[in-house]
């Protein structure tokens, strides 16, 4: 059966985030002083084949951690779906 | 009130996306062929101050555009919920 991951990948909280202190501080001078707390992160959707959704979602994390992710520096959110048609 | 926005930003179908190959490629030799159809993004996540959660989500779509995505060669998605306490 075919799913639909998304996998996300952040800074974990302590580790410097330049990118998003920049997005920060642009913020003002575009208008938009309503926004506050800003992380990035990077975002990685794929399919994955499995019997059951509790596989594939074990399965993309263990991708995640593996090659997508630095877990020292890192956290690793996973999230599967069935897959629409 | 307050919001928690959650910014998507992906390559446009079509541009070439040489990360989301390159991780490809790498799959069969860690063993994940099971995994197919990788693409990559990049993912905000902030605190948006905003009346009315449809005014978040139109003021985190402006954001999104202006400021974190370039619009000719990637797309956006903006979601939106109360920030949890």
């Amino acid at each position: 059966m075919r799913f639909d991951a998304h996998v996300e990948v952040r800074l974990r909280a302590g580790i410097a985030d330049p990118e998003s202190a920049t997005i920060e501080r642009a913020l003002p001078a575009l208008g938009f002083d309503d926004v506050s707390a800003m992380t990035t992160g990077r975002s990685f959707r794929f399919a994955i084949e499995a019997a059951t959704e509790e596989a594939a979602a074990e399965r993309a994390h263990e991708l995640a951690c593996r090659l997508l992710a630095n877990p020292v520096m890192e956290d690793v959110s996973a999230t599967v779906e069935p897959a629409r048609a």
